[in-house]
C-alpha cells in the first residue's frame, strides 16, 4: 500500500467569476453549474493525494441556500477527507462574494464527492491513506464512515441493517 | 392553490453529444458535466410543470457507475414526481449509447433534484400539485415523502427521530 | 444492402435553453446557433437510423419567421424520411416556449439536413432504407426525391430538364 | 430611402481556427458550427451595410463537399449583394487551409444568407440599397431577384407560376 | 484617500485543468488563453483591494517558456503591489503539474497586470494604498515605480529621459 | 535557410462579435479575452510565414485605453515584421465599432507577439526571413531589433549593457 499522506497536501482552491451563459433569468448562478465546478475542484484534489487519474464516483446530496448573483467571486476548497482502498471522499466548501459592494465573503455551500484512482487502462489502483491532523480533519476522517455506509445503502449495496455507524445517526439501537 | 397538473405533462427529453472538452484524459464525461446537463434537464421539466422560474434547490446523491466515453450520445428525461407548496421534486433518468458502435443505450444513471417556484422578486411561490398516473409515477410520488425527509434530515432542518417514514426504509419501530 | 428500419426509430428530441451567449444584442436567439442545434440534433437522427458516423452533406434553404427570446425553451425533433445509398434525408422541427410567461410552444422552424454515413476511414457506406408508417412519414418520404433533385440542380449536379419530380412543382410540362 | 452604398464597403473577413469542440469523432469540422460561423459573418456585412442590428431572416441551401480538418484555418468573406427594402442578401465563402502542412488553401462553401434591418423595437427599417461594381458584383446583383424568388417560393409565400425569372432558370416558358 | 490595506488580503488562487480547446495541435496550452486566465484571476486579486469594479489598463510583456500540456493543471496566484491613486499593479505567479504522472508543480511564468478602480459609470476612483509585509512584498513595491515608467514610456506618455528609476535599471547617470 | 517571404503575405483579418460572456459588470470587453483573440490571429499570421506550427514565445506590454462595448464588432489585423533564425515577430493591430450605431471603427489597441515554429515534436526550426515592402513594413522592420533586446533585457537573457539598439532609445551614449 502506498505512504500515508497528510489531508492538507491535497489542498485545493478554485476562483470562479459568475459570468453571464452562468445564470437564469433572474441572474442567480445555476446550481448545476456550481456542481460542475465543485466536481472539477474536487476531482484535482483527490489526483494530488493519489497522483493518478481519479473518476468521479459520487456526490452526497447537496443543498442550494443562498443565490449566488452574476458578477460574484465564488471561491472553492477541497480536502481529502479519508481514503477506502482505491477511493477518496472530498470534503469541499464554497463561498460567494459580491467585492464590489464590499461584500464579505458568505459560505454558500459544501458536499462530499467522492472519487476512484484508475490506471490508463481505467482500473481501480489503490492510493494512500490520508492522515487528519487537524481537530476539523479528525472529525471529518471519524465520520467518513458513515456517509460511506449512507452511500452504499442508497446506492443498494449495503442492507440497512448492516450500516452500524449510520443507524446511530438515527439514534437506534 | 393552483390546479392540479398530470406529471406527465412535465415530462422533458434533451440529448447531448459528448464533446471532447466534457472529458477527462481517459476520454470520459466527466461527472460534474453530467451533472450540470442533468439540472438543466431536471429544471424545465420542474418550469413546465410550474409554469414559473425554477430555482434549484438540492440534488440527492448520485453515483457513476457507468464510464461514458467521448462521442456517445447521452440522453436524459426528467418528470415531476410530487410537489409541496413551492417545492418540486423531479426524477431523471440518464442513458448514454456508442450509436456507431451499434450499441444498444445503457441506463448509466438516475436522480431527484428538487426545484422551487419563484416569482420576479425571487419569492417562493405556490404550485399545483403533480398527479400520478403510471405505476412508476405512482410509486415515485409515494416515496417522495420519505426522500424529502432524508433532505432535511442532512440538511440538519429535520431531527431523524421525527423522520417517521424514512426510519421505515430502516426496518425500525 | 442493410435491412429497412422504420423511420420512427431514429426520432430524436433535443432541448436546449437559450443563454445570453446564444442572443444579439435585440436578446434574440442568432439563427447561426440554431442552425448549430439543429445540425446535431439531426446528426443524431442519421446516426441512429445507420449506427455509424455521419457527416453532413447539406442543409435546404431555412427561413427563419418568429424571433426566439433569452431564456426560451427550444426543443428539436428530427426523424429521417428517407435513404438513398449512402445518404438520408433528415426532417427537423423547432419549437420555442416562454414556460414561465405560461405560454404554449410556437412551431418556429422545420427543415431538411441530409447526410451521408461514412466508415472509419471517411468512406461512404450504405444504409438501411427508412419505411414509412404514418401520413406524414409517407407524405415526406414521397416528397424527398423531388428535395432531392432540387439539391442536386441547386449545386450544379443534376440539369434541370432532367429533374422531373421536381419540374412537377412548377407546374411544367 | 437612405443612399446607396458601394457593396464592397460592406466587405466582411473572419478568420477561425478548428478546435477540438468544433470536430465529429472523425476530426472534421461538424456542418452546424460552419453554418453558425458562416451566419456570424454574414451579418457583421449586413450590420456594415444598414447600420443597424440586422436578425437572420433564411439560409439558402448550402452543400458540405470537402471536409475540413482539426487545426485548420477557416477564413469566410462576406458581403452584401442586393438590397430589398428592409432586407439584404449577403453572399459568403468559404476557404479551408491546413497551414502547418504547406497546403494552399481551399475553397470549401459558399451560401447566401438574407437579413433584415430592424429597430430597437425590433420593426423591420429600410437600408441603402446596394451598389454593384466589379463583374462578380454585377452577376451577384442580378441574379440575386431570381434567388429571391425561389425563396419565396420555397417559404410558400409566392406562387411558383408568379416566379419569373425562376422559371427562366428551369429554362420553361 | 481610502485607508490602506495589507497587500496579502488580496491574494487570489485560482486553478484551472488544461481541456481540449484549451491546446494547439501539439497538446499544448496556447498562450492566449493563459493571458485569458490570468487578466481574470489578477483583476479577481485588484478587485479585493479595491472593493470596486476594476478593468484592466495594461499588461507588461510576459514569456511563454515551459510547455504546458492538455490535462495539466495550471495554477495562479495574484497579489496587489502597489496602488497609484486609482489604478493598482498585481503580480500573478503561474505554476503547472502534471499531477496523474507525479510531477512536482513547475513554476513556468509571472506578469504584471495593472488595474483601474471604477465606479458604476466607468470613471476612475481612488484605490486604498498597499502595504508591503513581507521580503517579496517590500521588493515588489519598490520596483513598482522602475516598472511604471517603463509603461509610461512603451505608451508614449512619459520621456524616457523623465524615467529616472527606469533609466537606473540601464545602469545609467 | 528557407527562401524569403513578403511580409504582407502572412497577412490575417480576424473578426470577433463582444458578446455577453466576454464582459464584465460594465457590459466592456475583459482585457483578457482580448489578449486571447489577439493571439490567435496573431499566430496565425506566423504560421502562415513559416508554414509550420507555431507556438507563443511572449507578448510585448499591452496597454487597454479603449473601452470595447458589447455587441460591438472587433476587427484584427496581423503581419509578420521579421524572423530571427527560428521565431518571428507580429505585429496586430485592433478596431472597435459599434456598427449599428453608425460609429465608425476607432483603432483601440496594437501589440508586438513573438512566435517560435516548431516540428512535429516540439523542436524549434528555421523560418524564412520576412521581405518589408511598404513604408510601414521597413520601420517595423527596423525596430524589431530594439523590441527583440527589450524582451531579452525584461526576460534577463541580456544584460542592459549589451541591448545597444535598445539603449538609444533612451538616448543614452
Amino acid at each position: 500500500m502506498p505512504k500515508a499522506k497528510a489531508a492538507h497536501q491535497s489542498l485545493t482552491t478554485m476562483t470562479e467569476m459568475v459570468l453571464p451563459n452562468d445564470t437564469n433569468t433572474l441572474n442567480n448562478l445555476m446550481g448545476g453549474r456550481l456542481l460542475h465546478w465543485m466536481d472539477i475542484c474536487a476531482a484535482i484534489a483527490a489526483q494530488k493525494h493519489a497522483n493518478r487519474i481519479v473518476v468521479t464516483a459520487s456526490v452526497d446530496s447537496v443543498s442550494f441556500v443562498e443565490a449566488i448573483q452574476l458578477g460574484d467571486i465564488v471561491t472553492m476548497e477541497a480536502k481529502v477527507t479519508r481514503a477506502f482502498n482505491s477511493s477518496m471522499e472530498v470534503y469541499i466548501k464554497v463561498w460567494a462574494q459580491n467585492i464590489s459592494a464590499g461584500e464579505a465573503a458568505t459560505k454558500t455551500n459544501s458536499a462530499f464527492y467522492t472519487f476512484v484512482a484508475v490506471d490508463q487502462s481505467g482500473r481501480p489502483i489503490e492510493v494512500p491513506q490520508a492522515t487528519a491532523e487537524t481537530d476539523e480533519e479528525k472529525e471529518l476522517f471519524a465520520s467518513a464512515l458513515r456517509r460511506r455506509q449512507l452511500r452504499l445503502v442508497l446506492a443498494g449495496r449495503m442492507k440497512p441493517a448492516e450500516a452500524v455507524e449510520l443507524r446511530a445517526l438515527f439514534e437506534l439501537g
